[in-house]
């Protein structure tokens, strides 16, 4: 896709606006970690890996010109600020520890040394979140038939990763074999990235795609019209258990009853071994305005109780295989996931 | 509730325009037939006991000033425009059929004597819906514990009746029973129905609702926050198939798992014996612009292909019960609808 979705340019971090897409391509640029932290927040950029790297790259701006005590606090800082924005996604905790391992091994650098450092690191994240996907996609690829008519729900496209992205990553790369796709996508309320982002990147592909209701996916489901479901995650438990974006777990269970596979591209920077299950995910409460309002005009009554959360739990049992940069886990997946992000 | 959802009134036909609601409460007031179709076409009016009683009185207007055969041509007329604006509710055909027997039953009258005659037709088509709302209320509230917690969507509510609702009209009816019932309504995309009209009126009456995306109905249910699901229908065929809003059969399937009652409120007027099962109601397919465009701003990229089916099929075996004003229907449904349809 022709569009990055974050870069580090002079000093700065870019990001396209995916609150403006697709109706406008606006670029933002950040040099302070938290205005970095308030695009998480406010959801200019989105996507477990698309955070994890913004965060890495917010904290390289948060130590610039400073070293030794300084440095820590503002990285401590940086740190709690960038972590809290969104919950549920583990790619942020993980992007942000792995910076301060970097962090503590290189404290006895002046000012400019570590700062290039951590700048440095900030970067090797999103290549190796770049490489990854585009490794995930090739070991996805051998999962899909030709012709394959595949149901996404959300975006887990290049918008929501470094790029290339990971369930459409799994797409790309069966189409560059010459395998021939098309996608159903659901427009995933209330943000709608399916609609917006999904349907954006592909067509931007020439990737056949379809936007229903999320409401419809059962619909096409029963149709017997879809050979498989892809969907991302924001974090997958040590069991196979999988956080995704809220309506991910009905499309699992429709799934199940229509013998569709139900895949999760998960890198590993999403799988978080420390989490037995899903249980233990926590899973964010987003503001009631986003079902409530539409382009800031009133769609329900006012004052009106929502309950809007931005996640759901896919329990392992139904979830057929995930896809990783370093193969397929089948189930029983506390052990193939174990094997899998075991340090090599 | 206060506001009347369609209305007889000095020989012409008035509806409050639930497009605009909850920002604004337009009424609309029809002379001409032709305004009527075009009324329900474009969801000034919706539901399927009320665009019966739209259609009856379609059928009344269209007929005013004429007799004979210059009536004949205009009945004939007007009862295929308005039985093709939307093909999944039986009520539509329902509705005109019978202001067809009365009309035939009527055709030696002179026209202001006809005209009176199909008028109190179309009045009596009306009262007779808010009647059977009202039984069908209590037969259903019967079902209901207290506290209960009653998951709904679309809106089968006064908005999509004569007025007291089927699905609504059992909560209606709990809570004047005395019973403590909150409701978690589906927004219920593309038209929005539970979130601005299903909201509405609940609040309206002071029944406690809180409002989600359909993607998270399946959080709701899992988490063991409802205790049974009601909606309505706009066709049940004789086996106790139901065609509903699209999103209905999904629910069904995720109620079916975590356990939860799943009850559809049906007044006879949307049960169709000629219908053997759900293979053959027909699904309308409405404009892609309702998934595109929100406010007539574009919310996907142009041109992108859209699947946007109206309505979708439960079928009999996930649906618990059916609520009719003549008492609960249970399975096996052929038996216990056509013991409930028949004439008495």
């Amino acid at each position: 896709m022709a569009v990055k979705t974050i870069e580090w340019r002079a000093g700065s971090v870019r990001m396209i606006d995916q609150r403006l897409l697709p109706g406008r391509e606006v670029i933002r640029t950040y040099r302070d970690y938290r205005r970095v932290a308030e695009a998480i927040r406010t959801m200019v950029i989105r996507g477990a890996p698309a955070i994890g790297v913004a965060a890495a790259m917010g904290v390289a701006l948060a130590i610039r010109g400073t070293s030794g005590q300084r440095a820590r606090a503002r990285f401590e800082r940086a740190a709690n600020l960038l972590k809290a924005t969104r919950p549920t996604a583990v790619n942020l905790a993980w992007a942000v520890d792995r910076m301060g391992r970097v962090f503590e091994a290189s404290l006895a650098l002046d000012a400019a040394h570590l700062y290039r450092r951590m700048r440095d690191e900030a970067i090797a994240i999103y290549q190796e979140d770049l490489a990854a996907n585009r490794m995930l996609g090739r070991h996805g690829a051998a999962l899909l038939t030709s012709p394959a008519s595949v149901l996404t729900h959300c975006n887990a496209g290049a918008l929501a990763t470094a790029g290339y992205g990971t369930a459409l990553g799994v797409i790309r790369a069966a189409c560059e074999d010459g395998k021939e796709v098309r996608v159903f996508a659901d427009e995933t309320r209330p943000f709608l990235q399916g609609s917006r982002l999904t349907a954006w990147e592909l067509r931007k592909d020439r990737i056949p795609v379809t936007i229903i209701a999320d409401s419809m996916a059962a619909s096409v489901l029963r149709a017997g019209q879809v050979d498989c479901v892809i969907v991302g995650t924001d974090r997958t438990a040590a069991n196979g258990d999988v956080a995704n974006k809220v309506g991910t777990y009905p499309l699992a269970v429709l799934a199940r009853r229509h013998h569709v596979p139900f895949y999760v591209a998960a890198p590993l920077s999403s799988i978080d071994l420390e989490c037995a299950n899903g249980d233990q995910i926590p899973i964010e409460q987003r503001p009631s305005t986003e079902l409530t309002e539409f382009g800031g005009k009133p769609i329900a009554p006012k004052g009106v109780e929502v309950f809007n959360p931005a996640f759901d739990v896919t329990p392992a049992e139904l979830v057929t295989a995930i896809i990783t940069e370093r193969g397929i886990a089948y189930p029983p997946f506390d052990e193939s996931l174990a094997t899998l992000k075991r340090p090599r």
